[in-house]
């Protein structure tokens, strides 16, 4: 294992995070919040500890899929640890277990919450605690890439590591162009957001944390009724982002390169659009409220299933009370997901449609045995390594799910709330349904139930391997003694 | 497609079913019911239809895989259509829906139920509901294969479709030799429970009528709180053969051909015995009840246990009242299953073991990207195309568990109401939590929803292809268009 080369990444996200918290310092400066010195002070410190780490480049240029994967485990937890500690300093959230709950739920995009009254949070916080969506949701290795020139094969496999989907798309042959092009889409995206949010008269504090919590896919509001009190344009607004965030963004990319047709020809977004437009229709008509008026429930409907299916989790509606159809769609979308590529969590639908398609072509192998068809997704064949990592993945969620929820369940509450507290922090979405419905939050579960779902945040967000691979024994073992022996060879 | 093999095997199906109604006719004999008239009728119904039936032999020897499952999904549809004649017509469950549902239940050993007070049957009706699950347990086509030298390949590929588990092993080269061991092996370990319930002062029906229910793993009862009002002894001896009926058959046949050190050596069947050890540990220690004796919290929790992993389905205590974890626990045994190659239904600990293995063996690739290792069950190397079945299996019960909670959840119970539902009937299990726990029953789903179950309880015990096989419009285009050209070429 390059230790080395490790240390020195986790150092610049470090130099990285620290720069990040100039906005909340500078948000309590405007404000003129005490609280804004704690970010100044945190700053610093990440600041000192990410230049000592990155004093010195290291020369080893051997970085692996397993350094990868460790890396990013590590750096998001090292991420996770130096970004709760505002919260921590300040006493807006006294325990550290809830303040790294929040944080991980911030970085993951999760959205869900400690907090009953986030109104009663700083400015300076409240943007803190929105920022790390919108850091969290395109990656803060990917902006690594962007910014900074990477020692030898290492960035693509860092950038694997940290993006979702089956398989990772580049867009253009070298990786750091790549992630300036992703991060430039982001960043466009997102301002468009805003100054939209901006002319439906939202002030310019709000429409920034909303725009980070859509880009972000997070879900995190600054309102205790999240988005449900904004008027009807600015929740169309919301609604429209969440699902252009959830869109693959291999899209944006033909239509920046005027690619149109490509752009149009996406199976995946096709997939996607489908499902939210039958999601939509469902739900509208299964929970119509006489008392509102079509344009209502429509916008009901579509706001709950875009949020839920790009995992945002904000809520405009107590979807809790809907007719169990409804709840049941919406629990289908927690799994469903958005696109890979995208800033949305989940399974993503890319794994589902070619899961279909693999168990079609299984079946179809009765009736031909001899014949040899291939599964096809975007006009691809589909490679057998491919179609093994999607499958395999889909394992490694049932056995986490199912270790999750038997330990979530020591806490005694009922089913559907630890079943849906679990598919909720997993799939990064944030609400879930009964005590972890969108009008609750997560205070109510011990600490050891958090920690299980701070790793299910985590394990969801960077899509399981590189926890599992930091949890994995054989590897530590190999490189103890793979240290060893270096030990060995340079006493000789 | 080869209709006429098909129809000939239908033929047969209903002459062995007819054979079978022999019991609860002689039954009503034994008790002087009148319902025994009706038995009788249906009886000689069968037989002549299915003299008719098979009254030509074909001669067209091409029988595969796709003939394979669709003559067993038609199989057991008639055979459930037959069976439940008798219920109809004595009037005992006077709605076509509810008569087929618990036919169904019984054949395909789910044990579910949508009759509040069983104590009300005759006995005639009461020993051929629990004769079905001893039917069904081993599976006729099994017992067919068993008594009738086959056509050409047909043997095999009735066998793999009826048969459970992601591999079916032949126990010996010939097929025919393999069915009769099978059955011998059962009809003896069901004989022995016969016997030892009779010693525990049982009466001849009910020992009868509760060793049926044991062998198929099916679990209906003959009095409203099923197993609970027995001694302790029966319930013990009960728990005993529910785990072995849980066991490969396999280990059986090792036993019976004195091998007893591959006997012991079955991997799945250690991991069986595992899962079934731990988890009656964590329910006793979660749910224990100081009101009794440790005896009876290790009975109440061993014998809930054995039913729900080995999907009998027969209750001891309202596990509903449990504390969370061992409810949570329960839910999850209902998806592990018993072993493959058992009369259990569940999707099988070898498919569990398997799977996790081949996730562990992904990750070790990252660790050692050009090191080969295959994944190893039962000392041999599991071929990738037994991966791709199971994981296809994975699948296949995804969606379809999927869109079986979303069409129940029309009827608008609770979520674990319609989540537990469809668990307890895809996994051929029959209680489920809340509206359908323990000590409630079926009866208050919708026609519909009932349909919906109906299909899962027959897609769960044949594992799904042949039911979906039966659906697949490709077969049944490409038949259409060659037996037009049959046609066409005979015109000629």
């Amino acid at each position: 294992m390059n230790m080395k080369s490790i240390s020195y990444i986790l150092g610049w996200i470090l130099r990285i995070e620290g720069v990040f918290m100039a906005l909340p310092a500078a948000t309590a400066w405007v404000y003129g919040e005490r609280e804004g010195w704690t970010y100044v002070a945190v700053l610093a410190l990440c600041l000192v500890l990410g230049q000592l780490l990155t004093h010195k480049k290291p020369h080893n240029p051997s970085f692996y899929a397993k350094e990868g994967f460790v890396t990013t485990a590590l750096g998001w937890i090292v991420m996770s640890l130096f970004g709760c500690l505002p919260f921590l300093i300040t006493g807006e959230i006294p325990s550290f277990v809830d303040a790294l709950f929040e944080t991980v739920s911030g970085f993951t995009t999760t959205g869900a919450s400690i907090l009953s009254d986030v109104e009663a949070l700083s400015h300076c916080s409240l943007i803190w605690r929105s920022f790390t969506h919108w850091i969290g949701g395109m990656g803060v290795l990917v902006f690594l890439l962007a910014v900074l020139p990477m020692v030898g094969g290492s960035n693509m496999h860092l950038m694997k590591a940290e993006s979702p989907g089956p398989s990772v798309g580049k867009l253009v042959p070298k990786v750091r162009f790549t992630a300036q092009i992703l991060y430039q889409l982001y960043i466009v995206l997102t301002v468009l957001e805003f100054i939209l949010l901006l002319l439906g008269r939202m002030s310019v504090f709000e429409a920034l944390c909303t725009a980070f919590g859509t880009a972000g896919t997070g879900g995190f509001g600054v309102r205790n009724d999240s988005i449900a009190s904004y008027s009807p344009y600015i929740q169309w607004v919301v609604t429209i982002f969440m699902i252009l965030f959830g869109v693959n963004f291999n899209v944006y990319f033909f239509i920046y390169i005027r690619k149109l047709r490509d752009a149009a020809r996406c199976e995946e977004m096709r997939w996607y659009l489908g499902i939210i437009a039958a999601a939509t229709v469902l739900i509208c008509a299964n929970a119509y409220d006489t008392a509102l008026t079509l344009e209502h429930n429509v916008r009901n409907s579509a706001f709950q299933v875009a949020s839920i299916i790009t995992t945002t989790g904000f809520a405009t509606v107590n979807f809790d009370l809907w007719p169990e159809l409804s709840r049941t769609i919406l629990v289908m979308l927690m799994f469903c997901g958005a696109c890979a590529g995208s800033t949305g969590g989940g399974l993503k639908v890319s794994r589902f449609v070619i899961a279909a398609k693999s168990l079609g072509n299984y079946i179809s192998t009765f009736l031909h045995p001899r014949a040899v068809r291939k599964v096809k997704f975007e006009d691809k064949d589909v490679e057998p390594e491919t179609l093994r990592a999607i499958l395999v993945y889909f394992i490694a969620v049932v056995f986490i799910f199912a270790v999750s929820v038997l330990l979530v369940s020591l806490d005694n509450f009922d089913q559907i709330t630890n079943f849906t507290a679990v598919a909720a922090t997993f799939n990064n979405i944030g609400p879930g349904l009964n005590a972890v419905g969108p009008t609750c939050n997560f205070a109510g579960f011990s600490a050891f139930a958090k920690c299980v779902m701070i790793f299910d945040m985590l394990a969801g967000r960077l899509e399981i391997f590189p926890l599992l691979m930091l949890l994995y024994p054989p590897l530590w073992r190999e490189s103890i003694s793979e240290a060893r022996r270096r030990k060995a060879r340079a006493a000789r």
